[in-house]
C-alpha cells in the first residue's frame, strides 16, 4: 500500500529528534532551503531535501490506474525534463517535474495547537486516499524560462458532484493546488489570499484535464495567477481563474 | 460500515429498471418534484424522496467523531426544527436539518458517457471517506422566513493544506456545497458559475467552524449568495466569499 513521508518518518525519528532535525536545517533568516529540483506548492505542503537513506512515495509518478490521456501528456513534459546535448552528455531541460507527497511535516502544526491523534494522523488533502485512481491523480511540471506551469490531473470517481461531473469543490482544489505551488515557485513561501473561479463547461468524472498557469505580476508581498483547465489538446476551456498569493516565512509555516 | 444510497440500491434494482423508475418520478416537465424536506444541493447532489421502505445513511446526523462544539452547535439548530405548540402538539420551526448522502443518482450520468465502473463506484466529493471524522463532517440547516443557511463543519485530519491548516481547496469545496445548496433551496435547480473566495485566516486542522450564507439577489437565471466563514461564536472571520449560480434544468443533470 501506500506509504508516505509521515508514516515513513514515523518509524524512524521520534518526536523530539524529529523537530531538532528540522530547525537544524534552517537558515539563519529562518527559511529552509529548498532545491530547484525539490520546489511544491509550500502553501500546500513543504517538500524538503530530506537527509534520509529511504525515500518517501511520491504520488506524481505514473500508476496502474493513469488512462492513455494521462500517460501521453506525463510523457509529453516528462521527455522535455532531460536532453541530452551533442557530445552525449544529459542536462536538465526546460519543464521540470515537481514531486508530490501525502504530508508536509509530521509535527509541524503551523503554530497551533494541534492533538496527537490529528498530528499523526494527518495528510495532505489531495493525497488522502489510498485507492490508485479514485480521487486526484495528477503531476505538475514547471517550466523556469517561460515562467508557466502545467498539472496533468485526472478525476477520480470519489470526486463527484453533479451527476457524472466533477464537484467544483474539487476542480478549486486542483486550482488552488497548482496556482500554489506555482506561486511558490515564483516567490517562496506563500499562503493563498483570494481564489476567483469561473466555472464555464463541467469536467466529466474519469477524465483527464489540463491546468495550465502563468504570472500575471507580482507586487511586493503579492503574486498573482492565472490558470485556466482545459481538455487534453485545449480546445475546450472548462474553468478559469485567478489567484492572489502573499508571501510569508516558512518559520511561519513551521511554528508550534 | 457506512453504506449510501447507491450501495444499497445497487442490491435492488438493475440499471435499466433503475433508469424507468428515475423517469417514471418525473413531472411533465421533465423535472423531479423535490419536497421542501429533503432539498439538498442538486447542483451537488439530488436527494430525491425515494419510494423505497429501507433508508441510506444520512450523513448529517451525529456520530462518535463529532466533537463538543459540532454537537453543541447541531443541537442549537436541530431544536430549532420542530416546536411544541400550547396544545402539546408539534409543528416544523424556522430551521430545517437537509439530509445527506454519499450519491446522487446510480446511473445518472449528467449526459455524458462515463465507464461502468465509475458510474457504480461514483461518491460524493464531500462524503467520500468512510471514517467517521477523518474528513468533511457537516450538517446543513436551512431558515425559510429569513432566507439564511447555516453550516456547522467540523475539518478532520485528512483535510490538511498548510501544516495544521486546512487546504484552500477543502474550504472553497465546503463554500461551494453550502452556497450551492442555499442557492438550490432558493431557486432550484443550479450549476455554479462563480466562486470568489477572500482567505482571510487559517482554520486549524480538526476544528468546527460555521458557515453561513445568504441571499445577496436573484437576476432571471442568476442567484448570487455570500457565504462567511467563522468561528464557532462567530468573533473571527476566516473565509468569506460569493458565489454565483445559474438555474438549470433536473432533466439536463439527469440526462444520459
Amino acid at each position: 500500500m501506500a506509504r508516505g513521508l509521515c508514516q515513513i518518518i514515523g518509524r524512524e525519528i521520534s518526536k523530539g529528534n524529529f523537530n531538532t532535525n528540522i530547525r537544524q536545517q534552517m537558515t539563519p533568516r529562518g527559511t529552509l532551503q529548498l532545491p530547484w529540483s525539490s520546489i511544491n506548492s509550500v502553501r500546500t505542503m513543504a517538500v524538503l531535501p530530506w537527509p534520509f537513506s529511504f525515500q518517501p512515495r511520491d504520488f506524481s509518478l505514473p500508476n496502474s490506474s493513469w488512462g492513455s490521456d494521462m500517460r501521453r501528456l506525463y510523457e509529453h513534459y516528462n521527455s522535455q525534463c532531460e536532453v541530452e546535448t551533442d557530445d552525449g552528455e544529459k542536462k536538465w531541460g526546460v519543464w521540470r517535474r515537481l514531486p508530490s507527497y501525502n504530508r508536509s511535516l509530521k509535527y509541524a502544526t503551523g503554530g497551533v495547537y494541534l492533538s496527537k491523534i490529528i498530528q499523526s494522523k494527518a495528510r495532505l488533502f489531495t493525497r488522502n486516499i489510498r485507492e490508485q485512481g479514485a480521487a486526484f491523480e495528477y503531476v505538475v511540471f514547471v517550466n523556469k524560462q517561460e515562467q508557466k506551469c502545467v498539472c496533468v490531473f485526472q478525476a477520480g470517481h470519489l470526486l463527484e458532484g453533479p451527476p457524472g461531473h466533477v464537484h467544483g469543490g474539487a476542480i478549486a482544489t486542483m486550482i488552488d493546488t497548482v496556482t500554489g505551488t506555482h506561486a511558490t515557485y515564483l516567490s517562496g513561501p506563500v499562503m493563498t489570499a483570494n481564489l476567483n473561479i469561473n466555472y464555464r463547461s463541467p469536467i466529466p468524472l474519469g477524465s483527464t484535464v489540463l491546468l495550465t498557469c502563468s504570472l500575471d505580476k507580482k507586487e511586493g508581498r503579492k503574486t498573482f495567477v492565472s490558470c485556466q483547465v482545459t481538455n487534453t489538446d485545449s480546445s475546450k476551456l472548462h474553468t478559469e481563474a485567478t489567484g492572489l498569493f502573499l508571501s510569508i516565512t516558512m518559520g511561519h509555516l513551521l511554528g508550534g
